[in-house]
């Protein structure tokens, strides 16, 4: 039985109320929930945290290495500059899934750059709240299930 | 009678303190009472916060959904990569409005890049303390005054 | 009692005809109107000039010197590449005000430049015909009204 | 029960001979076997292919369509230059996973762009054969097991 | 009487089935169909190819040597990077027309840039199934008709 | 019978005089006269117009609204930086031919972009003279002829 | 005895009003004057001209083809960015010499390109009023004197 | 005797965790310690912050005004875009000495531009701990000491 | 005695009837012809390929493991983007010779940037007819001859 | 009566021999008679100096503080990236002139960049032989003639 | 007791003579005085160099190699495009100490670009002639002192 | 018999003794010997020039004329920016051959650019020591032997 860091950056508490159009109606409480219930089927525990602090989210993600197996992250704008979220996870030693809710190619070019994405082996984007699921079954794909 | 959200970013806490040629001897608590007065003479209320922090500014914007007709807000440095506070920024209902005391155009290159005001319906810069009489009034253009 | 220069560039004599799902249908001589009725509520009067002609809108910013306290400017496609109104606006001692009705940083990418904008006190944008209203008070800030 | 095309490009071929250090010594027919078995293991089948001509990775892209409901593509350098399979890839309606042996961002810098990305759901990267496991995971995520 | 050979690149079979929002529903056969009765009615023929492989457009373009008057080619995605169909139109003593059914400034910005225009004497876009009407008389515009 | 605009940018006046192994000796009112015969050839009228005044080509594009199914337009050097007669073509509501006697993909690098060419629906580079016959037909391809 | 076209771009016919600590007190007719009696006192004639209209600046240059010799130009802004102009001299037979009063390189960065200069034999930059001496006698270097 | 501020950003507090082959396995407070020791050795004393947070670090910079004669900074990777620390330090009246324990030009392109240089006058680079010495030798070159 | 693969890319086998002002009145059977001739000299063999498909070219490089000392490319445009053709020669474990005909750095621009070259120990470039020799003893510097 | 010092640096030695069609056939002595006479003419003496070598240059340009009115200087490649010529110049008190036999701008684009233009105040290139009669005027433009 | 070489490189001679304004009144040789000086002070000796040639100083910087425990060297207009200096410099095993009297960053922009830095363990800039102190305590901050 | 000049630039006479890890232990006397032997083998005779001075390269390539029948140079760092040796070898009737021991591709990006090889007819890289061999072939392809 394994346990996952499930981080979300800036402004993603807003969710379901932020620009419909793009995220969605889901609440951020809805999507944690719905990947604990997904790790919870397959025997593992989430912790969660949304942050717009980036000092916060670095901490956090310090204080997984020898606690968690693996980090689910969804960033938020700090997927775009945020060189110390990059260094933190590399200092992770398990395994860092990123997630974006809507697809980033698709919106501002600014979005389409990810400092995240060099410390992840998977980056999964545009599938809505479903790709938590995925990111849940990327996170654990080898851990020890009940 | 409308509320505005007076925000100001890092290193704004020592105006009047640093390169007075740049930024003149205001000091941060002078432009808020100004700001202040400014709207109390045409009946509306200032909320005002500064801070270092990005994390902090943005829990601010999100707080002022529901609360603030308008944000005023001089981002400081952080005006120039903050991506977490244009999108924050993005989710606020109100008015934006961008202030800089001196010219960025006419400083480093660095400055002349500004994420913040795509999300603004308003940038005024370079008019010193003046400017914040201004960013008030266009602040609450159409909010009914007293 | 001042009084103001109202600038518009190429293209924006069809306003109401061009693109209304941009623009919208209000014409050109409604905002005129609009600006010249909100100016006259302030007690300040307002000069009107539209042309297609680079040429003319440097002249008739030169022959502002001295007869205006402010210019209210939408250069239209100008905007982007006209260094000569930029030069132009440097010279004229009084307050430079830069409107665009519609959000030039939501369209492609060649409006998200403004040579206008380093020698305007305030650029207001995407607002509509709302932002001329905010324009004329911003031209007019402290000029004494009647 | 459903049918995943698992798309190799090319000088995959070579996997197992060309830089080991990189590679590693596993060949494509084992992480072809390793992908099919995999998907055995939840009910589903995979057809395979292999090619070191873009068109031919066009052609099986299309003939996907209706027929599988995923693709599962390590595009290898055609990755980095291929408009025309990002293109054959939009027109695919099933899910598409990227799948990278090594890093690329740890190597050259014409590897750090993919043309791939913008149409998957998910790019995994730097995991080696295991990363095969992951992808067939992510491909089938919602498919009905057996 | 003249002979014209309409080519046509990766993905552009799929027409009428791809993304009708941009390329409409007409099918490749429809659009060649129509390029065939604009010929004859001008007393031309026109031979046609559909390939998602370079090589094979390449191999059309020499082969068009001495054969035909002129070249339609809406080279699809290769239209981006492909300077081998570049040299080969090169080597093609007849006329060149480039056409593409959508407008390709108004997408992506990878596909702002065209290889083929510097050897085509036109390029129609964003006429869809009509510019092919348009292609025909341009690439037989001096041609002798019946 | 159709009503064709035929537009003349800077410097085009001096053609038959100015750099004659590039441009040729044709004179302009030798391009203009062909034009006009081939026009009237398929029963339409021409309104021709030169000008060096970037203002008289945006007025002569309005003034085209209404009046003319097509414009046929050599915008000269302001092919290459002239966004307000781009946007100007862009509130035609006709057809827009763009026409280059020389090929400016063969010359000087600032003269490889065209912001006139997003607005056209057909680009004609590098066939001299015989170019304005082709531009003719491209602009009337459905005007019923006499 | 030659004669010699002395052009002026727009915004400097404020020379002498506008930002005297960049370019001095003298005014523009002070400068035409100093030239014209540099030309005399070599026994050549000047005809000046200033112009705020690009179109107007091209008309001259036209115009000055098989009546002037030379062409001293300083093209205020527009050196910046009309390629109109350079194509305009570029048709002029004649020796064209680029003047700036105060030195572009030593401002903002889109003053350090000149489309003149390629056109121009001589660039003389950062002298005042010198400069024009010296360009009369570039313009005139091998025209016989009185 | 003087008093120094030693500041460590981002990650640093895992400095003989992370990444041994890059930064060694001296741990953060083994640095601090060797720094508070040189100092006391030339009869000057230091206080140390380490921080995650961007926000923290300004702060400590302010509260460092008239309280320490310099400030020795490793900003971690808030050094490659912390535009609010370039500011920060700006506003610091005493001396900057820049450390880095790697040397960051060896390494990804992302650490080869620096935000705090240009208000460091001494930058220190891939000395390892030794750097630390040196830096304090820097920071205190004119200070009197016991 | 030694086996070398000589491989010319897209349109090459037009060589002798394309553009010969670039490319000389030499077929490609004769460059071939010559490259055997210059081999056998040498005691060495020569297998031939051209082909306009970047796959048959991938193709051949594998074939040529284990079979041939060398290969001789000229790749034509291939050169410029076919990062697979790059990869495919990294896998080759001979030696690798670049030729071009003509040079490519007195051409356009796009062909100044070789994918190949990284891949070859050398390249040789505008000798004409005459690269090939030195490309054949290049190739086999080592080999022992007959 | 004034002294100039005139400069060649790398390959100018080689005037006359090297690329006739671009640099004519007049040597470096038949230019630098030229000068000297064109300086006599007007009661000037001339120093001459040609080197390949870089430091020679900065050394010559140094020794003219205070000996020589001003400096004519074809720099040849140094042009293009010599820092250290263009810090030299930079100390010269006098006047500099940089002269080219061919127009640069027509030539390749390494060419387009001069380093040393920013140090003088006038750029003849272009005119050939002539530029040096030219370059003497605006070297010694205010000097007292014999 | 250790001895460091000490290196300035073109128009360094000048110091105290160029531009009092940027670089001070002291001159070279007061510079070299003082190191000299502070050297002693620890026990250490000091060979000083200057050449306005970058092969002397290259060759001075071998000669280094087993008799100089560090080399501080002051590059000149060098330091920004020497990459033989840095290639030299690489060779060297001792300890690199890269000063500047004043603060590149703070001037032109070819001047941010350092290509001694990646080869030095401190840059000092902008501190005047106390970062020659500073240089000297960093080039034998471990050398044994007397 | 034939005459082949060996140039080597900056840091060679280091060979050998500089990063061996790099370069090999082979020192530059044992290349020259090398070179010499091979070219004697063939009957030619080698004249051998290593320098850290551009100049003294210049210069020696310019008396290559007229009495070598090629050069053989590796640059060193020269090779990535030197203008002034560029148009030295453009200067050489002769053949040029291009050599550098390492691979430039696989090392810092600064190496990847050689402004010497748009002169030279060959370019060999990667092959240590052989390369020369190579060199000496190539330089001497069509020589007469003894």
């Amino acid at each position: 039985m394994a346990s996952i860091l499930l981080l979300h950056g800036p402004n993603l508490n807003l969710l379901g109320q932020r620009e419909p159009a793009i995220y969605g109606t889901t609440t951020l409480a809805d999507h944690q929930e719905r990947v604990i219930r997904a790790a919870a089927d397959r025997g593992h525990t989430v912790e969660v945290l949304q942050s717009n602090h980036e000092g916060e989210l670095v901490d956090a993600i310090h204080s997984a290495r020898g606690r968690h197996v693996a980090i689910i992250i969804n960033a938020g704008a700090l997927t775009h500059y945020s060189w110390s979220i990059h260094d933190a996870l590399g200092a992770f030693e398990g395994r860092v899934v990123e997630v974006h809710i809507s697809n980033p190619h698709a919106r501002e070019s600014f979005r389409h750059v990810s400092v995240v994405a060099p410390k992840a082996v998977c980056t999964i984007a545009g599938l809505g709240a479903e790709g938590y699921d995925l990111a849940v079954r990327a996170a654990v794909v080898n851990a020890p299930s009940r």
